[in-house]
Order: structure tokens, then C-alpha cells, then sequence
């Protein structure tokens, strides 16, 4: 088990088979997770693909993570939360100036999954609407007004990921104080190799 | 007045200040919007950051259109139908294989945006979710499904978009049945310069 300290992230590698188990510690945190093929970086997890082919913004066990050009990057083979977002980009340096009117702003989730990507040359231009996990965005269906909600994960809850090509994954401890009910507290994550299962 | 044919693209550039109007000519047809800064090209119109800033997933009137930098790239300054999409990417190839069993699937929005955007250099890889102009996507609050349903507009509704800052734009009369009630009808825009009104 590896722990992401509060309002930080952390990249890895993943080969195809491996799973990626993403664990809120302590509850009401949240992890932004984005994702980039390893075999070309041009290619990235597709917010907008994902909710087209499962018909549904909030995606949960049985659903697949698809990338830019359709292909399956992830199938969330477990989910103890069952809420998570996929329509907002991670926390940045200007969300903060502009909704928290902090300044100068943190760098955020933005930041955060772009400097653990720079070794990848991956830049914040880069980073787009994150799978946000754990992230309780509430909808009107009248209005279509958003509303960032505590997380409605508790100590322990976690999501189990399984890689389905070659990825660089990039995910956080969430930064924004709505997000995670402004406690700011870290994630945990583990990986189980397939070649270690086989 | 310009004419986008059925299920085909365009793409323009604006100065800060010109406004674009887009148009439903006949009624229930889709223009899937994007745009990039032509100062710098890895500026992009991003749905995250503008449904964050907006706390609404549907905008309209009034509302402003950022970029994955978090500046303003349009504001919403006039629009006679209210329904728009903005969590969707472009109909493409593979969507119209996995949702329609076309084979092989036509190049839908994605190829048509991607083909209007090659004289800036910019490719399919790069066409983000799109701000989907006239597109009805309704949601559950209970699940998060979504669906789409025929567009509200009727014949010369319109939106008009003032850009607030120099850019590439591209938008299409959209390929998808689903998204235009299978009418794949024309898109009108016209575009009304700065430099004209002063």
C-alpha cells in the first residue's frame, strides 16, 4: 500500500491485466485520476467517450474508462462508493482564485497531475477532465445546476481499476476544500501486477 | 449567411470581440462547437472548466465559455432555444460502430471538426468534448443516465457567441440520427465583426 499525501499527486506505470486499487483512508476524499497510453501519449482517458458508451455520467462497476479514440483504458471491476464524477476538470490555480478567491491560488489537482506527469512530458495543457473518484457532483435535472457535495465515501471505500492496455495513470488527494468537505486528507492506492497473479 | 451541408464541418477564425451566430435552419439539428487560441493552439475550449465556473451543466444566456487555462473564450450573448450539451464528444468513426453497427462508421463530427482543423495543424487526438450547440441530453438525478433526445430548436433558433479573444473555431451540422432526430439537416452561421460595428 502506498499513501498520496494530502493535496498531492502521484504517476505510475500499468501494464495491461494490472489492477489499480484506489482507497480513501479515512473518508470524504477525493482522487482525481487521469490516464495517458503508454504506447502514445496522444492518446488519453475520454471523459466525453466514457459517458456516450455507458449512457450515464456516474460510472461504477461493470463500466469502462474509454480514451479519445474509443478503446477501453479501464474496467472498474469493483466499487464499495458507487458516486463518482467525470464531468469537471481537476482543481487549478485559477479555480482557486476565481471560486475560492484565494491568491494566489494552489496549484490544485491541475498542478499536482501535471508535475507527477512531467517525466512523461506531459504538461498541464494536458490534463483534461479528470475521473474524479470518490467526487459527489449533484445535479438538478430541471435546471442542470451542479452542486459539489461532501463524498459520500467512508473509511475504507475503494475502487478497484483493471488496466486494459499500457498506461501512464496520474491521481491525486484532492485539494479543494468543497470537494472533500474541507478536510484534505491523503489517498491510499495499490497495485496488483498480472504477472504476480499468473 | 454560410451554409454548413449536412454532415460536414467548417472552421473560421475570429478577432476578440466578433460574434458568431449559429443557426437551426430548418429545426432539430446539432452543431458541435470547439475552438483553440490562435495565439497558442494548445488552448482549448474545455467543458470541465466552464460547467465548474457556470455551476450548471447546460449554459445559455449570459454565460461564458472557458478555456483549459480558465480564460474566457466566448460569452453566450444571445439564445433563442436554452438546450445545449456540453458533457459529449463529437460523433466519430468508432462511436457510430459501437452505437449505431455502422461498418465502418462514417467520420461523424469528430472526423468533420478534425478535417476543417487541418489547415491549423490541429488533429483528431486534439478535438475535445465539444460544446454540442442545439444538442438535448437529459439525465436522470437517480442514476446519472443520460439521454438523447430530439433538439428543442426550432427553424432560426440561434446562438450568438461573442469571442473574447482571437480564435480558431470549428462546428458542424451534425452526423448522428440520434442527436438530430435522423432529419441530418443543414447548419446556418453568419459572423459579425468587430471592426465592421465600430
Amino acid at each position: 500500500m502506498e499513501r498520496i499525501p494530502p493535496c498531492s499527486g502521484r504517476a505510475i506505470e500499468l501494464d495491461a491485466g494490472d489492477e489499480l486499487v484506489v482507497i480513501d483512508p479515512m473518508g470524504q476524499q477525493v482522487s482525481d485520476l487521469t490516464a495517458f497510453a503508454r504506447d502514445d501519449l496522444d492518446e488519453y482517458l475520454s471523459s466525453g467517450r466514457s459517458i456516450d458508451y455507458a449512457a450515464k455520467l456516474w460510472l461504477s462497476t461493470g463500466d469502462v474508462l474509454y480514451s479519445n479514440r474509443s478503446r477501453p483504458m479501464f474496467t472498474i471491476a469493483e466499487d464499495t462508493c458507487g458516486r463518482h464524477d467525470f464531468t469537471l476538470t481537476p482543481c487549478s490555480k485559477e479555480m482557486f482564485e476565481k471560486l475560492y478567491d484565494e491568491r494566489p491560488g494552489r496549484p490544485g489537482c491541475e498542478g499536482n497531475l501535471a508535475t507527477a506527469l512531467a517525466p512523461w512530458g506531459i504538461g498541464r495543457d494536458r490534463v483534461p477532465v479528470a475521473f474524479n473518484i470518490f467526487m459527489h457532483v449533484a445535479m438538478d435535472p430541471a435546471t442542470g445546476a451542479v452542486a459539489v457535495l461532501p463524498p459520500l465515501s467512508r473509511a475504507g471505500d475503494h475502487v478497484r481499476l483493471r488496466a486494459e492496455m499500457p498506461l501512464v495513470v496520474a491521481m491525486t488527494a484532492c485539494s479543494a476544500g468543497q470537494s472533500n468537505n474541507f478536510s484534505y486528507k491523503p489517498i491510499d492506492f495499490r497495485v496488483e501486477r498480472a504477472v504476480a497473479r499468473a
